[in-house]
């Protein structure tokens, strides 16, 4: 072989502060329902069992690079995927979300979390190798669910608003909570790593609904079990982004948790996050969904406020401060997708 | 008459920073579904149609009082009953919330939306009146909610996570949002003002869902229209408290708009409030309600917690961060309202 090592892609470029040809773009769920492609494909053929098929884990995350050219796919899959091939009884239903059969509650009920072995999820393994064949230069960006996250479906047996119960147990047995923590941790690490080693070239641990906790609970209670799925993670020498929505108090603390990339809701501008998040971290953000529905001058206006507020961030991502909504238009994405390139400075 | 002018009740004494008796405490929600004397006598009857009927309007606010001995009754309401009194045709529908039947997203849309006049919400001053005369020393907390929250009803057209046609129109057509907000305003302004002019202590403008926004977007576009309720209340002589949902970063902003009182939700200790707020505000909050549900012994712990962040603060009200949830135990509640009263350190 006499192949020139080749560039790092934008993307791994920002992750790492340095400097990419172009600021790279790409959206959170930009492979999912507001896409037609995406819809066909899915047709008939239920969430979880879309996410254990393959041919569409392969198709789907390469529907949004064809169409928009953004700058990194993301592995397609469920938060709770990775939970119901370690074992556990659960399904994500139309309209409503993941419903877990029986909720875990009590250190009995503990056993029905096992561990993930990577032989559990071979489609993954496959299906990214594919993927990254594909993708050519373009980055593919594994993912998985942090522990927090994951366990508010545990507990709580399926999508909460307030989580309750979940943060009533964490406050009520922590011992039984660090236990189940672990477990998770476990579980999205191998699940992340499996990605790694077929390919991927980052990986995105998304704690969704973390903003529902103060700093100080974070800290003593989740930020240990985030950081038991990223550090280890180092090792395999790929950037780490870390995200959750409406987590302004945390940033800082997520960074710590072992990401080289903070992701930013679009509460806080970039300028204000990066000086919460400090020196060291790249950051992903922040283009408020809403302005998708809103009329492009105004779209146009906001991709350009995030550049402008991201110029002395050294290390950004362009991307949504949330997934892509299902009713967005495509042609807006495309429109920032070329916003993006046009006028980043990286 | 000889009478000596009574000693303002300590609710209004904490949020004029002045010394109360002792820390004063009550909670969003307190009059609702958690109770099962409430539950009673709503049984058989639609939410709507409660908000309008003076026997319960008067009976729902004193349960908790009886109940708890808490330091303010809030009045019995919903956030829409102002929009269906001034004409707006919408319901209340169980388990989902209200919806309105066509929603506002045009100029031509505005005409659905007419102004409140005080005669078309007799049973509220009717219903006030007799609150105030059976709770004798015990405040009355006159209830609204703000010109933000309230649109995001009219333009979703019912409950919506994300609001992003409310925001798509904020952001698309700015005279426009402003006139419905000026029109909300008067709304919300009418209802409180109505309320006070009965014999209601204080005020809360409840901005539910103004934790969607920046701070740039909520001072270029929310800000002025709640100042346009608040600020003309000032005449009439009540505290004014101002209450969002995940609003840790428009505290200062929402102190600003006119109140005298900021509601902190439970993402940041009142001692971090107090520094982004500024001097010159009282604090109101901001327990977890996810403590409502772990073991006493932790429960205890957080209500001590808070009351010592709240330590430095001039003027503190205690409440929950959030309302109360309906599956709260109310023996947990009047833990909470036992212990404030002995360990809170006016």
């Amino acid at each position: 072989m006499t192949d020139r090592p080749q560039a790092p892609p934008d993307l791994v470029l920002a992750a790492r502060r340095q400097r990419p040809s172009r600021t790279p773009v790409w959206f959170m769920r930009q492979a999912g329902r507001s896409l037609p492609e995406y819809r066909r494909v899915r047709e008939g053929i239920a969430m979880l069992d879309s996410c254990r098929r393959p041919d569409l884990v392969t198709e789907i995350p390469l529907q949004p690079i064809r169409r928009y050219g953004v700058d990194a796919a993301i592995f397609y899959s469920d938060i709770v995927v990775p939970l119901a091939a370690a074992g556990v009884d659960l399904d994500i239903k139309p309209g409503v979300g993941p419903v877990v059969a029986e909720p875990i509650r009590t250190r009995a009920d503990l056993h029905r979390l096992p561990p993930l072995t990577p032989d559990a999820v071979p489609y993954v393994t496959q299906a990214v190798r594919q993927i990254v064949a594909e993708l050519g230069s373009t980055p593919l960006i594994g993912f998985a669910g942090a522990p927090f996250t994951l366990a508010s479906y545990l507990v709580e047996g399926g999508p909460s608003r307030d989580l309750h119960r979940t943060k009533a147990l964490m406050l009520g047995d922590p011992p039984l909570w660090r236990d189940l923590l672990d477990r998770l941790a476990q579980i999205s690490r191998t699940f992340l790593q499996v990605q790694v080693e077929a390919g991927a070239a980052a990986v995105q641990l998304f704690d969704s609904w973390v903003g529902a906790l103060s700093l100080a609970d974070y800290v003593d209670h989740v930020q240990p079990s985030s950081a038991a799925v990223l550090e280890p993670l180092a090792a395999l020498g790929v950037p780490r982004i870390h995200f959750g929505v409406g987590t302004g108090e945390l940033l800082a603390a997520m960074g710590r948790a072992g990401a080289e990339v903070v992701g930013v809701d679009f509460r806080l501008s970039l300028a204000d996050a990066a000086r919460r998040v400090g020196p060291g971290y790249a950051l992903q953000g922040n283009l408020d969904p809403a302005a998708l529905f809103a009329p492009r001058a105004v779209l146009r206006d906001r991709v350009l406020a995030v550049l402008a507020a991201a110029r002395d961030v050294p290390g950004h991502i362009f991307n949504l401060g949330h997934g892509v909504p299902p009713d967005a238009d495509p042609g807006a994405l495309a429109h920032v997708v070329d916003l993006v390139h046009e006028h980043g400075v990286p």
